[in-house]
């Protein structure tokens, strides 16, 4: 693991180590622009920034940086660029890819402080907020208006929008009102140049070239956003949601099928195993049946006569293909008891297991039965139990894989574990992300998801907007000789196979 | 118009004209890869893509290829790189906006040939196809299956996928399901350099960076797409149309915006003035009011439940605005039949005029009665009728200028008129794009939309995948000695301003 973050793209023509970047010269430029209580150097006021929220990987960032406002980030960018210095954007730190750990010879710039929302158009349904803004402050702040905003990742009471950005965020409600890419309008981005950018509009259409789609989901890669137009939705009238058991993933893998195939769209429509239902339920008491192989959990939101006819729809299938337990909620503090037990899988799983390393893929929603047995099967082989929770209806994988970072190789093999996971979701036909992005955890299977040709013209959009290679570097997209290494290059198209993983 | 054309990508550093490229050995190169019967040089042969359907602009091309598989894409690219030979790519030549225009000194690529519907996956509600294919073919193949493909330009009889890809085409009912960019999954591209890669995925999410988003859209400006996968959706069970009149275009956009305000997306909500209506009630015999100064009409799909609960809320609104007359289709003829009118709009407007210009803009919905008052003023000053066709919801305007080519100098001010048509677009707030793209015919606006730093965002992007400049040069993206000569350079943030426009 360290010797995959010594690898730098800093690195002298001749493979020398370069000589550490000029932090004096760096902060005398900036000192002007920059006032002192936005710049943190003690160690004792970096370390809490030495890693997000993929706490395996950690770097402590020599210098951290914390401007208020716009121009202060065009300052930063401007300085950074002169003396050659890497930046890694920090939203809330909330992130499970670790996009944004620090770089050993870069500052990290916290946009926490960027913090207002700075106009809501109530008539156009449109929000213009700062990067630091936390995703719930959004619906909170036009919740009066009867408006909120949509992608709701499980963090949402922390991370910031502008983290969201980064990582191409989702949520629960994504499989109905789409990831953070669907309801963003416009960025404004500050590039390593230090120019401003404004890329996206309200308009449904964009003329010139799409480079809003290419910003969000960046990791920090392209520039640093500093404002964010968010698309609000009107808050439907009501949401109810159907708890169904069945005897086998499969059965529940059906449903989901079927439920898709049939046109329905559901609100949210997620499956938990029996694992995570008995991990979670002595500790949230949502009524989940502890007899089930897998629950799902399908909600349907609208005006009230489009919820009932969805919701009939919805049990009808869930009986076709033989629930064994059908429960629909009767009133909104029984849907929230309903989301408590999911929401609540990640804290639940630290009171059975010391640590657990949650994983992110996604594949096509007709191989979820079968990719469950092959999770099952992998427990043998790494010797560790996996709790899974997904949101089902994209087929979006979330297993939960509970290890002792105190026991001897448990990390290791947590590690090989989920990495064998994201291969098999590419090997199905799937990708390597769901909506936790890549950042430095899953940098690795990029080699395996995408081909030469692919990965260089990441690249090649990457130096476009960053030819000093200095936003967020060793990041997202792997350098060729990294998947050498590895050892892995693209079956996307069945060119290469590996004969141990399991096929479909 | 002519001197517009005359730059051209290829001039040679110090300003003098190049050397014509070597057709002869460029064809020689292509022998073996591509058979005889796929070229086509002969005036009588090439004639008929000297234009598509922006007709005022033509240039012949002096060669024109028709690949019939990938394999012989990518050799065209090879040798169009080979011998620095500018690329132009052809759908079914129904664009609007020039895009497809010929190079006078390149090749014309048609992909007419290209058009097999590779795979259809009705599970995952995906179809495969090549680019060749048309838009209504997509629907018609897998209309047995209950679903269908989304956007719906008016062109859809003819125009292809690729070409809909290319121009990032939309429709009467994108309002709710999207653009093309929405409803693409993954696209297949062969880049200058004859490499192959698969951009996006079937996944909700894609690792890496989007650059799907900014293929859609680009215009030829990027790579020659060969395969594009696309959602598919469950035909609703109903559709019924509203037709409703007003007695001014304030309260026909008012009424617009209270609906999407309120909540309801709409399957499609269009708006047509006076004008329009008389031009086509005559020739559709749609049922249309002749009485009103715009009618609006406004689509409800989903189930009988959702259609019915829907449609009685639309009464209700357009009701509180004013409407001075409402009906709602009362059979699948009759909703056809309300179509009809609108559909036929472009047709019918060469029955009372000798030419029209078809113009595209957005702008923010709360303008649109301030917008057609400006655009009757603007009849004034150009001495030339314009009806007003609108994609209401969206904000996306079509008016049709009417004039007679034959007549001196009216070609000149149906040009003047569009183009102060587009730059009160975006002086409000808006686009001076909708769905048509920006091709040849509103390159100069660019200079007006974007500033400097985004334009060479722009050219950044396209270095990145088209160093030699190769692919539909002279389109899309203006240079800054075009924009200089303008005289017409960014006014979105209010940096300047130009004291002729009117202001809202």
């Amino acid at each position: 693991m360290t010797e995959q973050l010594s690898t730098t793209d800093l690195s002298t023509q001749d493979g020398s180590i370069p000589a550490p970047p000029d932090f004096a010269g760096f902060l005398a430029q900036l000192a002007p622009d920059l006032p002192a209580h936005c710049i943190l150097t003690k160690v004792e006021q970096t370390r809490v920034y030495e890693c997000d929220g993929l706490s395996l990987y950690r770097s402590l960032p020599p210098v951290v940086l914390l401007p208020e406002n716009e121009a202060q980030v065009i300052a930063i960018m401007r300085a950074c660029q002169t003396f050659n210095i890497p930046i890694v954007a920090r939203g809330s730190g909330t992130g499970l890819s670790g996009g944004a750990m620090p770089h050993a010879q870069g500052v990290l710039v916290g946009l926490a402080k960027l913090n207002r929302i700075v106009r809501v158009d109530p008539l156009a349904c449109v929000a213009v907020v700062q990067p630091g803004v936390r995703n719930l402050a959004i619906s909170e702040a036009v919740a009066p208006l009867g408006l909120y905003y949509a992608p709701d990742p499980s963090s949402q009471i922390a991370c910031s929008i502008g983290g969201n950005v980064a990582e191409n965020s989702g949520g629960v409600h994504c499989l109905k009102y789409g990831l953070t890419v669907h309801n963003v309008m416009r960025v404004r981005v500050v590039t390593i140049e230090g120019e401003v950018l404004e890329l996206g509009g309200e308009a449904p259409d964009s003329p010139g070239l799409n480079l809003l789609a290419a910003f969000i989901g960046s990791e920090g890669m392209l520039g640093l956003v500093t404002e964010v137009t968010v698309r609000l939705i009107p808050k439907p009238e009501l949401a109810q949601v159907v708890m169904a058991s069945f005897l086998s993933v499969e059965a529940a893998g059906q449903a989901v099928t079927e439920v898709i195939a049939g046109g329905i769209i559901p609100a949210g429509l997620e499956l938990m195993d029996k694992r995570s239902v008995h991990m979670v339920e002595p500790f949230v008491r949502a009524g989940y049946d502890l007899e089930a192989e897998a629950i799902l959990l399908c909600e349907s939101d609208g005006t009230p006569e489009e919820v009932r006819e969805e919701i009939t729809r919805i049990e009808a299938i869930f009986k076709k293909v033989g629930a064994s337990r059908l429960q629909v909620s009767n009133s909104e503090t029984e849907r929230l008891l309903f989301w408590a037990g999911r929401k609540n899988a990640f804290p639940a799983a630290g009171r059975i297991s010391p640590d657990y390393y949650c994983m992110d893929g996604t594949i096509p929603r007709r191989h979820l039965g079968q990719v469950l047995r092959a999770i099952e099967a992998m427990e043998e082989e790494y010797g560790l139990r996996c709790a899974n929770v997904f949101h089902a209806g994209d087929g979006n994988l979330h297993p939960l894989i509970l290890f002792d970072a105190n026991v001897a190789d448990e990390v290791e093999r947590a590690e090989a574990f989920g990495a064998a996971i994201l291969e098999l979701c590419v090997e199905v036909g799937g990708t390597i992300t769901g909506e936790h992005g890549v950042g430095i955890e899953k940098i690795n299977q990029m080699c395996y998801q995408f081909k030469r040709e692919e990965l260089d013209a990441f690249s090649a959009f990457k130096r476009a907007f960053d030819p000093y290679g200095l936003l967020n570097p060793e990041k997202l997209i792997p350098t060729l000789v990294r998947c050498a290494e590895h050892g892995k290059m693209h079956i996307h198209h069945g060119e290469l196979s590996f004969p141990d993983l399991p096929r479909f």
